[in-house]
């Protein structure tokens, strides 16, 4: 049995709603299996900003260091998108702690349940089979180049930048990873426009060398947006930069069905960090809808990937597939035939995973 | 009747086997309407370097300048996609024509032919009734911004830019287009992260005043790539910078049934440019199965937007749709009921499409 300090920042909008049931089946799993998990909570984005000025406290950057692993739920508010001058911005906040805590390697692994082949605007038989596992880079580009305004307003800019360490350390986690899936692996760039691109690509092409066992293509981010619709089969592991991953991974969300069942794991010099990939949704936040999968499911790539603990993780993983084939569903993956009155609230959602945990 | 110099500029790949059939078409109009309308040739891209040493020779671009429309096909070859230390790429030669020609504003109309419904991946259901009206800023952005490579080659920069009055003229133009549409606009941007997109979210909710029987809306590009595999049908004009709008278009190919089927228009200052969306497609190239429409269709929106002739246009339309009713099909756009032996080659397709014009 181990024993490990997480910490909890829910953030903004349904982060608040979501982040609660990742914890709750944390505490579950420690109860059944005899682990002891140690729980703290900390702000950051909107609430932090409005709590304390600052997007990222000191406060939770120092409880971050100290803890093994984080489950975060969401960042951002209306209130920042409707005015673009406002210059403390929630967003700031989690790309300064990715940033602080090293966290270079975003994993999103996009697999649809079985039961949810009918919730997405794709057809069954196309998404049918459907695996991917993608590695966003999450600590370079232009998130973290220089941004400048002029001084009359007119001209902005933002540096896209990558240096080779960069691309070099990323490529090897995600060839790494293809060796112990189907051993494919492609990467995406934009190497006939960008020259960050064609250094992306020198790289990957001289790594490739060193994994002789993984089929290695490269594709360009326009055509990579179109294929992931057309044939998301043909992809296994998916490589790529931190503005392209951002992209290509919610539009991937349609594969799983919904954005709300997509967990990640940033992980890279030391600390784990565990996110739903959906938003704060503001439309929504509030009203108790949100589907918490995608938070019970970073939970469970925190306990694989951070704690070492495959039977917990997979236990988790087995109490939403049994919630989903009992035909619980959230709005967002119910299907054209459930009726109305059959939704789930987040909390109803939540509560029948917990029982099929235990 | 009118008289008009077209240039007609194949490029590479399939762009040499589907341009001819845009330009058949245009004779074909000119014919039956009594027009007259002279075709001169050119080259661009990787043909231009094996034969100058150029991407794009002087002689080419001198020849642009004094036609009243361009026809160009595609660029590209593997060639430079496995190789990106070269430093001549035919992609600058795309790149080079865009900007001295001032073609600031790249048209990308996504609307699905009924005949093609059951071609995508996207169930019938959630394409019937899309209609997608694009607007791809189209000489700026990280395209255009200064691109540096380190002294020890390790780091690699784009800069992603853009002024104030390259966003306001194609926001006009985009709000234009839409108060003659749906009356509906969604400006796509990431300014939760990119000071460039903060700018451009300034310029759009300034311009957006003006046009207040148009509905606004703005959202970020992760959630637009997801929405509109999700809900097509929400959008109506959607105005978007240069990288952004390369990869959403491209996606958007799907709700059209296949990228050979979606042309484009790039205007601005003055003259109009046509193509096709579709790249030079290497791995097709040279076999005749390409899919001629999207040529064909570059064509029909020349002739509407270049030459005003608006029913020779349609004219244009009708056929492709005669086409497709009649079940005629290339390899991208059949189903997989067609029967195999029953692909038209480019050829024969675009015999088709002329035996419907007249
Ligand atoms: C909120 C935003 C800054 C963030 C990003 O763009 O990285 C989000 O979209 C994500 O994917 O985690
Ligand atoms: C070939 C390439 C430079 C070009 C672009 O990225 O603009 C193409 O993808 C397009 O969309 O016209």
């Amino acid at each position: 049995s181990v024993e490990k300090k997480i910490l909890v920042i829910p953030g903004d909008g349904i982060g608040q709603e979501v982040t609660t049931w990742g914890q709750k089946v944390l505490t579950a799993i420690a109860r059944n299996y005899h682990h002891t998990f140690t729980f703290d909570e900390a702000l950051m984005g909107h609430v932090a900003i409005e709590a304390t000025g600052s997007p990222l406290p000191d406060e939770t950057l120092e409880k971050a260091r100290q803890s093994d692993a984080i489950l975060f739920g969401a960042i951002g508010h209306a209130k920042y998108d409707n005015d673009p001058t406002l210059k403390v911005r929630p967003e700031q906040g989690l790309l300064k702690i990715r940033k602080e805590l090293g966290l270079y390697a975003n994993l999103r692994p996009i697999k649809l349940f079985d039961e949810l082949l009918e919730a997405s605007s794709i057809k069954p038989e196309i998404l049918q089979g459907a695996d991917i596992l993608f590695f966003r880079e999450l600590t370079g580009d232009v998130y973290f180049g220089e941004k400048k305004r002029s001084e009359d307003r007119n001209t902005a800019s933002d540096l896209m930048i990558y240096h080779r360490y960069e691309v070099a350390r990323i490529a090897h986690k995600a060839f790494a990873a293809a060796q112990g899936r189907r051993k494919k692996l492609c990467s995406v760039d934009k190497a006939n426009v960008l020259e960050s691109s064609r250094l992306w690509r020198e790289v990957v092409l001289e790594i490739a060398k060193e994994y002789p066992d993984v089929e290695t293509e490269h594709m360009f981010i326009d055509n990579a947006a179109m294929q992931l619709i057309k044939d998301p089969k043909r992809f296994d592991v998916v490589l790529t930069a931190n503005l392209f991953g951002d992209i290509l991974t919610d539009e991937a969300s349609q594969i799983a069905g919904s954005m709300g069942m997509l967990a990640s794991a940033s992980v890279g010099d030391a600390i784990g960090f565990y996110e739903p990939i959906h938003g704060s949704a503001h439309d929504i936040a509030g009203k108790g809808i949100a589907n918490p999968l995608a938070s019970i499911l970073s939970a469970a790539l925190m306990l694989d990937i951070s704690f070492g603990l495959k039977e917990e993780s997979s236990r988790v993983i087995k109490a939403v597939e049994a919630t989903l084939r009992q035909g619980y569903r959230t709005m967002d993956i119910a299907n054209k035939h459930t009726p109305n009155d059959f939704f789930l609230s987040t909390d109803q959602m939540g509560t029948k995973v917990l029982e099929n945990l235990s």
